[in-house]
């Protein structure tokens, strides 16, 4: 089959990336495309071309998107949902002359919000029915989700790879983190900074003076740093994880960390693929939206 | 008196500026002057140069300089003595004709290294002899220096300052911290990072978030990230400040948040001139080098 057959477009549209998928009635994706176009880099009257250039050839069907194109700096601002609730929001907000946008989520106290990601979730829950736990989708800005009897209980964002990022290129660590990586290293930053996570502060400057004077090599010192802060964020997120079962959403190496550092405190964690996540998620949210029209 | 009298050239040579200083015989300033020929914008044939440069016109006399102009990036690496020591080492490192570098401070376990805040701790120790107690020497990487007996005992070195520029420079953050200060706010990030450290990982994100849903000001959540790393600092270096006597050597706001913050925690600290400090260190390395020769 080719997208010619499509009835309808999936697409998960974030701040760096469009990614939009030809869809057919059963729910098989016929054809995949992807840019650059995200939010970050288009005004509010690029969207609609950015969407038929990425989809030129493929028939003009409804589109169900998700990400930060519906943000209050995106296509549509479509208003949050606040938790407990369901992943997925009843109504979806229109954008253009056949886009729905799906709603991201928000908690009032402690304040937090999250776009896209309600989508996964919701794709993770369709394939896995009645499922309860922790869902951990690491990224930029990981999310944390408590999830009982279908709903989004409680959610808490930890900023580790905005961390990360920052450390490595913009502090005295960029001369010390350039390349390269140790698991022994990486294992023993987790354990350091969930031993004694009050010590975080005092050690990063150490993976500087130990490059000076111990010859500490950069792939050491890079994946020490990436143990120490994902295990901050693991003592930050104890309450959440601790005795419960975990499914960690993600590609690859990063959400693969998170497994392994999970592992290592004892809680074991099943990974789950992102794209099938979210396919299943936009999906849920069209047949949810076609019953209605 | 004028610059023509000086006797000798007292000079802080750091990564972003040069700072001189003509002087007599007693340790009076006959003139000063600052340029922007730091080490990082200085090749090695540069030096001698700059040094010129900014003294044109006063004596071509000895010049005793601290600092990263005497680390192996700089005009001549003036090898670290090893704590515990004394923090003016005897030997001082010849560069061009009339230049002598004062050495830096290493630290073998755990690793660690300083240039330049050893002469500001042995000028203050000539300005107060005999005392023992915790100096700390807020900066873009803060030292916290145990001293007894005139010697430099330990140190440790927490980047606070580079995190918080990379935080609010090239993070999510950077939306939320434009600008302001709020004092309250400042407290609360102090007490949430002392009495929960373990939590920071999570607080971060929380800033953005309160911004989007709560319309928390810039200024408070600026003033709260100040807080909350400067106080994972203090939970980190508490082994430090905890019964000490402290002195916080530093000039103006960065100093005063020190001061703010361990007096928070019920360890009052005395602010101590940091421009002072540095001068009395250079002629107390001065005067053991004119006694030498």
């Amino acid at each position: 089959m080719s997208a010619a057959a499509a009835t309808w477009i999936a697409a998960d549209w974030g701040t760096t990336h469009l990614r939009v998928w030809a869809m057919s009635s059963s729910g098989s994706v016929l054809a995949a495309a992807t840019s650059d176009d995200g939010m970050g880099s288009l005004t509010r009257d690029g969207y609609a071309a950015a969407l038929d250039r990425l989809t030129a050839g493929w028939p003009r069907v409804p589109v169900i998107a998700c990400g930060m194109v519906g943000s209050r700096q995106g296509w549509a601002e479509a208003a949050y949902a606040t938790v407990p609730c369901r992943p997925l929001a009843d109504n979806l907000t229109p954008a253009g002359d056949r886009t729905h946008i799906i709603p991201g989520l928000k908690q009032t106290d402690p304040a937090d919000v999250m776009r896209g990601e309600e989508t996964q979730i919701a794709g993770f829950l369709s394939l896995n029915p009645g499922w309860d736990g922790v869902i951990c989708l690491p990224g930029t800005h990981t999310k944390w989700v408590h999830v009982s009897a279908d709903e989004v209980v409680s959610f808490q964002t930890v900023m580790t790879g905005d961390l990360f990022a920052a450390i490595t290129g913009h502090t005295v660590l960029r001369h010390s983190t350039g390349a390269g990586w140790d698991d022994a290293g990486f294992l023993q930053g987790i354990d350091d900074a969930i031993s004694r996570p009050e010590r975080l502060a005092a050690r990063l400057f150490s993976l500087r003076a130990e490059g000076l004077l111990n010859a500490l090599p950069d792939a050491v010192a890079r994946a020490r740093l990436s143990g120490l802060l994902i295990g901050a964020e693991l003592a930050a997120t104890k309450p959440y994880w601790l005795g419960q079962q975990i499914a960690v959403i993600g590609a690859g190496t990063l959400a693969l960390l998170y497994v392994t550092a999970l592992g290592a405190q004892s809680a074991p964690a099943t990974q789950v693929n992102a794209d099938r996540a979210t396919l299943a998620g936009l999906t849920a949210a069209w047949r949810r939206w076609k019953d209605k029209t």
